[in-house]
């Protein structure tokens, strides 16, 4: 396609136009890192990526990813300037009845994956470039426009080498090296050859270009197309600033918006802007998208009291939801012969995508491909989540469609100590807005975790166990987002123990222990920790005076026991909480469980405390 | 020093013997990844470090950080072999009355940092390196070694641009590139080409060598010690399971130990082990370490009603502190502007570091750094530290003296967003074992933050708030964690409000307006949100009726409102919280507090409730 050269400039600088005035009226945004990048963007808007305005987010359309997500205003504006909304509506930026936030969310149809924390994009980017190319097999081209600054993250050289790896010659990142970040300089300045090399090193084939000359832009990006087997990317010596000379590369103009109406007035008469050009976007061609293959599977064929750990239960149910459902794919970091995705690996070969040890960027491509329509499962040990919970707090801002599972929680997994285990996921997870957290404690509840994750849109986390424990539930037993298990129950019950996981079969041991006491307790397996089931707690607790022990193979804040204590608020129950109130160690399941006060005997000791 | 290489390849082999010997008690650990790096410790314990085995920690001893933790068996083996402890004890290992943890914890004397989560070690030495070079001026040099798995984790190449970026010619990183992970091949099997080249793209001076040929091995530690200006990593190919038939480049190796007495003596029979050979280890040259400064400084010069923002009073604690006390040192992610630690980076240059836009490196090398006695202050906006949570769950097990300040927490940020909201940084917090939260509501009592992290062992997170806001304390107001502060309290109190931070500014405000009304209030400034005031909210509570209100500018999981329910456990006290409990936007501060429930208007309605 031939561009007119001086058509994109005109184009370019209404989008330094528009980042300027829409900054203006809150005062507020980060206008010079719009205008380093205009050109770029200008080239890609109009001159390269093939979409349609009116349809964002349709399954043939290319898909641009803003990484550098401070530059919204000039996101908003290539969105506006090709016709997706009136270029009037930029001035409402960052206003409370704006959906053009401060930094890009998928309120707007045009964003896929909010941004803002830096150093995601890449990931997200690759994500989508995986659906297009290994699972739909669409020619669909993906852009990643990414800082210099955040580049110094890990996150963005994890996706560099999942998306060499995997050969992703579909994906495009552009870095806009325009010198300058936040605070100072960043730490390689103007030279661009050190990202040169680093992307080479990271198996990319990558082109050096002056980011403000739109003959050199648009080769790039056709020298990008037609690299094969390699991912391409553009690193764009650029100013911070650029058209506007109070502002060009100079130090303190990070995220400043212009201070009176007589600044703006000069810039944009600096910029010499024409509103009398206009360039059409690229459509993409025409075709038929296959429909995914869509299903449930039956009910697992488990026996009561089979010894099996919930995550191999986790790995039976995925492959079995594989079997029914094209969508659902899976990801893992070199840990699927613990997690068991390795079982769905087995299965469906084609939809598992090892990821290697690098967990912010197996979450985050999870979060690019649940956007292309994808179910992602994503698993690693529960403590390992820790290492992408910035990704997981991103995604839940995206809306995403993920859904994570953390194996090995808590000292139940014993020798391999406190690195290993899983002891603040809940509270990590809990935390995440709009997040499900589903703690399966036998074999047929994990089953019901993973079908109730993939038929309901939105981030669920499953927490699973490393022992094998019994199976307790018959397999059509019917089980809910945001309800709770009574699973022992009389009239004469005079405590209440909620446990989840490891701590409901020690709970149930207690339960056998007092009956022969005569101490009665009901036990309720918090199946849904989040949502907990309110109303199922506040009936037991009624039931049995108020007294309720929780008891939990976790750190004692943010877990099972503050989730308990929140949905018995105001009620006047007593909760005592049972967890692991301190760091604990190497040690065998049992007696680690023993040491740290969760087992059987514990819990024990606290009904008879708290009925004597 | 000329080392008999004969007699380290039997060193090595004892080492290699150790590791099998010690899994197979518990039938569980990794000898198979500790056999490939024996020949690259045994080199560097025995020919290489400066050490005393017996002052592990002595500020002129060489570090050695095994960042492939689970080769714990080999570092056990090193360090008894050396002379630190009788190598019978390695049989010991995994046991819950063993120190020899699965993955090595500084509950040993010869750990400095707890490994295990991988990718972490390569940030912790950089911080001892930037330590002994900048800050102490000791020749002490810094090994850490990795494995080739994790080098996927980007973590590491944080860390190793940081180093770069400082010249730490005192760090060497070696790889032990043994091909296999834990559940298949790594991504680049024994072609070490490939780290070489990044690690020269990330600005190292690298090496190729056999990582089982001593005289390469010796040579490469050589060179690394003479290169300037440069870190310089060893990257060696070996075999996993090296030196045993039936265990070396196996498939499906991974964390097993053998499997019978049999094969434990087969494989010790072929390792062919001298134990008469003995090797004397280095020792590093004697000379007087000058002691810190060391001091308090007097109180701020606040005034009452004054309006300064906490980060603001933060950045100038810290400087204050720095004056007086040379053990402080600070590092940030590039937000020094708005974390206000340029305040100290002005007053102290020589003790900030810059780490850029690499939040997991920042942590890391703040915790290495503490290991050095030094007392680091590591700074970013609180949402940014989510993308260090993993770094700061293994700084808890390395029982770290590091200070966290996490700035620009919650809605009243305003218009960037929620990606910039800091909103469920408390309830990540919590959940660390041992991590102290505090929570300015001022200016003087963000000074007391600073001087109470400083003065305490141990893990500290000060969490604070963008906009300004008024002093309410005195400048020599007393505060201490673990103690909230009652600020309006008369006997007719009718309903105790808890907040911090802004809804601090909130509760007073309704406070005023209530009074209008009649309806006297209790507020209490949750300074210490861990550990929460038990006894003083107990107390509250009980003279208020038993009616609380939480409000925070957080999410409602894991945050002030379940901090305080746990604290009033079994009181019968009724906890109502006011939260933000949808995901927020942008918008004006005011606004966001009034939308998302978390005014005063809104306190001043839930109050009117609970007494009505």
């Amino acid at each position: 396609m031939i561009v007119d050269l001086e058509k994109l400039q005109a184009v370019a600088n209404r989008l330094r136009a528009h980042s300027i005035r829409s900054t203006f009226p809150t005062r507020s945004g980060h206008p010079t890192s719009c205008m380093s990048a205009a050109d770029l963007v200008a080239g890609l808007f109009f001159g390269v990526m093939r979409f349609d305005p009116n349809a964002p987010r349709h399954p043939l359309s290319d898909r641009f990813v803003l990484s550098k997500g401070h530059a919204a205003p000039l996101l908003y504006a290539a969105w506006a300037e090709a016709g997706a909304f009136p270029v009037e509506d930029l001035l409402s930026l960052r206003e409370i009845s704006s959906d053009l936030e401060g930094h890009p969310t998928p309120r707007l149809p045009f964003v896929d994956v909010a941004t803002g924390s830096l150093g995601q994009g890449l990931s997200a980017g690759a994500g989508m470039a995986i659906g297009g190319k290994y699972l739909d097999k669409l020619d669909y081209r993906v852009y990643v426009l990414l800082g210099d600054g955040e580049s110094a993250e890990g996150a963005v050289w994890e996706a560099a080498q999942f998306a060499s790896y995997y050969r992703l010659d579909n994906l495009c990142a552009i870095v806009d090296v325009n010198r300058l970040g936040q605070s100072q300089a960043t730490m390689y300045g103007h030279d661009i050859d050190v990202l040169i090399r680093r992307f080479e090193a990271f198996g990319w084939h990558a082109i050096g270009i002056d980011g403000h000359n739109f003959s050199e832009i648009l080769k790039a990006y056709d020298e990008a197309a037609s690299t094969k087997e390699k991912p391409t990317a553009i690193v764009a010596r650029t100013f911070k600033g650029r058209g506007v000379s109070f502002l060009e590369d100079r130090d303190g103009q990070h995220g400043k918006a212009l201070g009176s109406a007589e600044e703006v007035e000069k810039a944009l008469a600096e910029l010499d802007i024409d509103s009398s050009v206009t360039l059409p976007v690229r459509p993409f061609a025409a075709r038929t998208v296959p429909a995914p293959e869509v299903g449930t599977p039956g009910p697992p064929g488990y026996e009561i009291g089979q010894e099996v750990a919930t995550r191999r239960a986790y790995g039976n149910a995925l492959a079995r939801l594989g079997d029914v459902d094209s969508r659902v794919v899976a990801l893992d970091g070199d840990t699927k012969n613990s997690t068991f995705s390795e079982t769905f690996m087995e299965a469906h070969p084609d939809r598992f995508f090892e990821g290697f040890i690098a967990e912010q960027n197996i979450v985050g491509a999870g979060v690019g491909l649940g956007t292309r329509g994808k179910i992602p499962f994503v698993s690693t040990f529960a403590a390992f989540f820790a290492r992408a919970y910035d990704q997981i707090r991103m995604a839940a801002i995206s809306r995403a469609n993920l859904k994570l599972s953390g194996s090995h929680a808590g000292v139940s997994i014993g020798a391999d100590g406190p690195s290993q285990m899983g002891l603040e996921d809940l509270a990590m997870m809990r935390a995440v807005p709009g997040c499900r957290v589903l703690y399966p404690s036998d074999a047929v509840s994990a089953e019901a975790c993973v079908k109730l994750a993939a038929e309901t849109q939105g981030m669920f986390f499953i927490r699973t166990t490393r022992p094998d424990t019994p199976v307790i539930y018959p397999n059509d037993e019917a089980f809910e987002v945001g309800k709770a298990k009574v699973v022992r129950s009389r009239p004469e019950d005079r405590v209440t123990v909620v446990g989840a996981g490891v701590t409901l079969v020690e709970a149930l041991k207690a339960h056998d222990l007092l009956a022969k006491e005569g101490i009665s307790i009901r036990v309720v397996d918090l199946f849904s920790v989040k949502p907990a089931d309110s109303e199922g707690l506040q009936q037991a607790a009624a039931e049995t005076g108020g007294k309720v022990i929780t008891v939990e193979d976790h750190y004692p804040e943010g877990g099972i026991g503050e989730a308990v204590q929140s949905a018995l608020a105001g009620t006047g129950a007593g909760v005592r909480k049972l967890a692991v109130y301190e760091l604990p160690r190497s040690g065998k399941p049992e007696e680690l469980m023993a040491r740290f006060g969760i087992d059987a005997d514990h819990i024990a000791s606290a009904v008879r405390e708290m009925v004597g």
